[in-house]
């Protein structure tokens, strides 16, 4: 949007996140952990991790930065950049990108629009995503997509969190039943077992919010090799992936998250946020007790104080110029 | 967000809106006009205006500029702005800031979450704010807040469609279902004829784009004194409004506006669209011809090219630093 | 049904009937009156009046017979039976005739059908019931259509509690609302304030039991003169408000209400419940407790009582024969 | 409900039975059969069978009434039967009695119920009252329960359609979703697989309209030894199970099925139709092709012809006593 010579000043960003760290640690209300699976239910409330990768690569850290939890909800954003990267536009022949004004997994929004799910952040529009980037593969292997494409995003290896993947196996009747509603209006071309199958491997992918943040990376939108027309098309891409986290990455409180942080986002149920500083960073934070909305508390409140003191909301500086 | 020294120049706006307006004027697909009042229907689609102001006051006009048309739904930005200059965070007690997911005059969605509104920018939202604004109005007189407002913001006198007035009483049905349901969960507190009153003549103001994007110019949020509280504090305000537009703005085409031009906006049935670059520029667009979402078509089309030509949307520059 | 010389003993019934009086007397969980109308808040749940007429014009009259509440939503029966006498099928043109599976009050019901009431027997079926019947009146008078047919069919003059009238007036914004809904659906012809008054006048009409169940006479279905063409179309009418009555009389209890008491009865807020035994007894019973669905509580237990006792069940005899 | 010394003339019905069957065949609007599954929607709507037993065991028959048909949705009366001999009223726990509104499949319905459905006539309905029928079997066999009832009830055997199993499986998404959905609120307690391969099968179960009448004699409720308690017991389910079929029996056609027709019935989407005349007749219908809300188009128009010229509306008859 403007010309710039340089990101963040990562000095000044490392004594706003041990702030941000120490405040927190003093903070009562917490919020509590989702009761959607045992191992998520037992996390603990006191963790707190808040990592920046800044658009010249630095990385700041603070509180429970190398501490691994499983990406969730996160690992939509993933699915969606592989699937427009595939299929381009003809992704939107098969989910909408509007806010859905109901709860993530509500089967309602998904009847009373055919089977044509509202975006690809609720359950049943990662499930189609899927059920796209399945086209081809073998029916007796499940592929790990998401996992594969953060390995090549972070330069690390990454885990699968196998108990929680057999929890979710064995409590997954209401993602059965949105893949299945799906199915019956002809939205879901393989198996429903072979989509929840993948699906329940790539939201059980182990990061920490350092990995996390660096994965985020490809979303900031800027590469040096910018003239080319395949890295102007990234950008697009970024762009247009951030612009779907800002009006449907927070569930049902999206809205207010915009009101309140102004970047764009993506939550996960295990307490994690992905953030977006268009063109300046990647931010990645946790902490497993949740809001009303299923967004981690603590993780919301870093990141509006964070953009708050960065004067960072995509809607606009307040102190431009100066 | 970032230093910058300027905002964009003028002459280049000027030859790229020129080129904006011929390439509009070829264009045989133009919507339709509503059919929600007969003085609108019979809107011409072939008229098109297009006004930005720029940070630094400078005005680029093209096409039917000065042309007037009735304000409709984009009054909803400024009684808002006003609700929220009189009672700050107090206005979120009585109205939500979430996308609805359904139409702007859905009373289901009203039903369903007993009275509260969604948010601003659908109609019983709008009714509610305007019902806050009324608090200490004798019931005689209607109020023309948003007039008011924009005079002041504009500095140029502004009339009130009175045949608009007079056919939007007569076919107000929708509206009055609204406010009844919100006033029976006791979320009205004035005669619902006072509301309705005062809110038709609001949506009945009559601008150009010129005049359109010069009150506009408060929500790019900069102002020279900016280091006062009183001008922060008018700046987050600006901010805030412009993340509900951006999520709320287009109705149910909101995500999808979003995603194609990336820059908060507010559309109006007449054909009128407010949007704005933060920091940089206040744009008005004007044209009569609708999508199926009710947004007007070629304003649509025409703020997409010019974000993409200018590199403006909130979601990331894709040419950085060259 | 089946041959059959006589109606019901009256001396047998008058036993049973205060056999039930006095259990009734003894029942501790006597239900609540409503929070519709101060008026209403303020009835006596000890009241309790119950009224049983044969077909051979017998009077059978227990506890409180005489004692004068308002008709309520029972006065919808009644439109009903005026608006099929001057428009038989027509009426179905307009509303439908299913149960709703939603509040007899549901907005949301009315929006998803277009202004096309699910049926009579719910609020907007009732307005447009009554907007039909208001064709051809001059609008600066409030016709008492249904008072009138009531003291056609009593034989004794009726009052319209003007209390309630008022109170009703000042508290209607719901009604208000569906009624708008329908107009903005082109199912309303006259002005929401001329079908809203006579609403407002047929609700609050004041009957005791007695008159009550000398009123629905016309519903048992068996005249005399039965072998006029006329007869035959009035009672083959009395059949079909009877089926109504059953799928939809008590609101959304009424497939427990069938369930359980397997009568045709039409249900009213002030606690008053019409019920009719097919070619044998109309019934009428009063308490002003309600259940959790809005109808009387103790009234539908005197129905369940009275109904086992005498065998009444439209859904067939246990004791067939013997 | 009436002292009565015989049952409806056999010859009368048989010249009845025969007029409408002729009549029928010269009907040109025969409804549409099925697209729900290829083997039914081959169905051929020139096909027309009607019989009804009367309560003195007298077989009529015309038309196609030894053809036999799959009984789909119809299957569920025997099960609720079923359930309602082994549970009582524990049944009500798990499924409500009210009619729905929606569609028979319909999704939205039973998340908004939060997965107790709404009767047991709706998909989701039959699929919790099969779950309570599972209980105590083992899983690797799947039962015949209302295969087996049934045969009792007619003393002949019967067989399932092992093709309609085969496709049914195959094509039962919406169904899968129903249980699934189910399973997520706890509302079913065996593995979906499981409840769904009974279902299936239930639904392929093969009758003519001979022995479906001959089978719904169990709910004229009227008994040789009806002195003794047990009998009087299976009267009273009978007649609860007539209530539930007039009120949900034909999907979101049932309130103008009553009003039509006046009859407790169930219809499947086969083209077969089950009706009760209490105390006096159980009647089965069958013509493959359906009216809009999925029942047989002609076997609709049968009964209604039927129940008229007979005089049989449980909501009275037209000449009593003549």
């Amino acid at each position: 949007m403007a010309d710039r010579e340089q990101g963040p000043d990562p000095q000044r960003l490392a004594r706003l996140l041990e702030d941000i760290v120490s405040e927190t640690a003093e903070t009562a209300e917490r919020g509590e952990t989702t009761d959607y699976l045992p191992e998520l239910a037992e996390g603990d409330v006191e963790q707190f991790g808040l990592v920046v990768v800044t658009c010249e690569d630095e990385i700041v850290a603070a509180g429970d930065a190398d501490e691994p939890f499983t990406l969730q909800s996160i690992s939509k954003v993933f699915s969606l950049a592989l699937a427009l990267e595939a299929y381009g536009d003809e992704v939107w022949e098969r989910v909408g990108r509007e806010p859905s004004g109901d709860p993530y997994n509500s089967i309602t929004d998904l009847e009373s629009h055919k089977g044509y799910p509202r975006n690809p952040f609720i359950n049943p529009g990662a499930l189609v995503v899927l059920d796209m980037l399945l086209a081809g593969r073998r029916s007796d292997e499940v592929p790990d997509f998401v996992r594969d494409y953060l390995v090549e995003l972070i330069g690390e290896d990454l885990a699968i969190d196998e108990n929680i993947v057999q929890s979710q196996e064995s409590a997954n009747f209401t993602n059965r039943a949105l893949a299945n509603l799906a199915k019956s209006f002809g939205n879901l071309h393989h198996a429903v077992d072979d989509v929840m199958a993948a699906y329940v491997r790539q939201c059980a992918i182990r990061v920490s919010c350092r990995q996390l943040a660096l994965a985020g990376r490809f979303l900031i939108a800027e590469r040096e090799d910018s003239d080319s027309p395949a890295a102007l098309e990234d950008e697009r891409r970024a762009r247009r992936i951030a612009s779907l986290m800002l009006t449907c990455g927070q569930y049902d409180g999206s809205g207010n998250f915009a009101y309140r942080v102004g970047l764009p986002a993506k939550s996960g149920v295990s307490g994690g946020i992905l953030a977006v500083v268009p063109n300046l960073a990647s931010i990645a934070v946790w902490s497993p007790g949740l809001d009303e909305n299923g967004n981690s508390l603590l993780g919301t409140l870093a990141l509006e104080r964070l953009s708050e003191a960065m004067d960072w909301s995509v809607f606009g500086a307040t102190r431009v110029g100066r």
